[in-house]
């Protein structure tokens, strides 16, 4: 079970391994709205997301054959495990879609990892790393339903109380819910957690509207990061105790999100790394009187020129 | 005189203007040196630079005639100064070489200023600046050689000091010296401060060397943020009194730093930005047994495809 004492043992099994990720508090209302907010920098980790938590997680709690590790990913989690792979001295194989963006297939290559590209979605390159992983006897590394990878994703919202124990609400994107669901399981209802999804991949929104996991679409800009079809068994129970809001933003206004990232801070995050940001900005989520509100920026493994131009 | 208490009255001043910028503390040892390592990233400051501390400290301390403001500027020095006015709602107008990158000058546009862009180096434009001034009357904003730009610049070493009080070396990049003067007279020999130079604008490295402020080529990669051709003469005796040590770094370490911040850490900083950093990467710098090391990331103005590619 996920929980604060797992999450807190996760936390000491990453010393050294991964980043605790800086804040950037804006007391000066800077983004037009009626509350302070801060900004949890998570695209500062390694590989560029918050994904090696829950992959350093997995790998340490695990024995790791000979065979190795093999993950499906749609690219920051194949990274993530890449990296914690080489840093632990294990070859990993990383199973990708075709709408992995090539510098997320360049990055994991550039890891040492073996990558095989295909399939449509991540869905199918979970089935083709599972085809794999029966030959091999490799150690599968969940992108995100197991809980050594929730609890590891969790340490997020560790970091973020001790930095910022003031919070009222945390705004964090939604794929597969790896890192909601260990956040949720962190704070469990001490802070407003509020999912952030694209309305292209409305996976825990659809699920939370009928109850149980359920597949959704995986389209739109941030695909690659957030396009899971459908969020895990083990996260939902916690969402729906500990997930006090579910919204949707459309692509314009994760465009816009990351654009005001670039201009005013000097920040490139990815699609998916933008969307929590963009509920706030887009009005989709609206803080009420007093709040204080953290918002995650979990991912900025793009191309530049994508979000400057 | 810039003191510690004309830094602290600065930081007052400054509340609600310029943003604590956040510290990235390295623990894991991951730059191959022998010490931890402490990023400050006041390249999330506004405007995408440190100079909006200098700037607003000056604004605010001054009266301000009908006629605004009057800045030359490399480019940074130059938003900082756009913003503050348009922040404070006065006019500026701002003067820059003909080096200066295409992205800086249309920030400052971008904040509403008059830009005038004319002459080989920033010396130049100050010489241009100063004309106009003469007929309009608008307070000069001088980008380095001011008591209030330099305990305005200070305050980054006050914050450096609060978040990281064990630090025992701050490496800082260095042009006309305004930066590294406030810091080095916060912290007044109690933390090493370290300048660095490239190797093309040596100016407090020659000025040092010689015992006064001396005119010093102005070249290379950086040169739009750290050319400025001779140090302030008011900050060469605190640098005299509190630089514990001066280093040079070729362009092509310049360019390494950059690429170890984005691979590494998905940050964009400009040459300028990444010239510190360089001095530890390249072994320019190098920590003596004990050392916790401080490096200031001061600036991120410029074209990101310039670093990735």
């Amino acid at each position: 079970m996920t929980d604060r004492s797992a999450i807190a043992a996760a936390a000491v099994r990453l010393r050294g391994h991964v980043r605790h990720t800086p804040l950037l508090r804006l007391e000066g209302r800077e983004f037009e709205t009626p509350c302070p907010v801060a900004l949890k920098l998570e695209l500062l980790q390694h590989a560029g997301s918050f994904k090696p938590r829950g992959a350093f997680n997995r790998l340490l709690s695990a024995h790791i054959p000979d065979s190795g590790v093999i993950a499906a990913s749609g690219g920051n989690h194949g990274a993530a495990v890449a990296h914690a792979a080489r840093a632990l001295g294990v070859t990993a194989e990383i199973f990708v879609p075709a709408l992995t963006p090539a510098a997320k297939v360049a990055r994991i290559a550039s890891y040492g990892a073996r990558v095989v590209q295909g399939g449509e979605t991540y869905a199918e390159a979970l089935a083709a790393s599972r085809e794999r992983q029966a030959e091999t006897g490799a150690l599968e590394v969940h992108a995100y339903d197991h809980p050594d990878v929730l609890a590891g994703q969790g340490t997020v919202a560790r970091e973020f109380e001790l930095d910022a124990p003031d919070l009222t609400h945390v705004l964090v994107a939604t794929g597969g819910g790896g890192l909601i669901g260990g956040m949720a399981a962190w704070y469990a209802g001490s802070v407003k957690v509020v999912s952030v999804e694209p309305e292209g991949c409305p996976t825990l929104h659809t699920a939370l509207r009928v109850g149980h996991p359920v597949e959704a679409p995986v389209g739109g800009l941030a695909a690659d990061s957030l396009g899971a079809r459908q969020v895990g068994a083990l996260m939902f129970p916690v969402a729906q105790s500990h997930v006090a809001e579910s919204v949707l933003v459309a692509d314009e206004a994760i465009v816009a999100a990351q654009r005001v990232l670039w201009d005013r801070f000097r920040l490139i995050a990815e699609p998916g790394g933008a969307t929590a940001l963009a509920a706030l900005l887009s009005g989709r989520f609206i803080p009420p009187a007093g709040a204080q509100v953290g918002v995650l920026v979990c991912g900025g493994n793009t191309d530049p020129a994508k979000v400057t131009s």
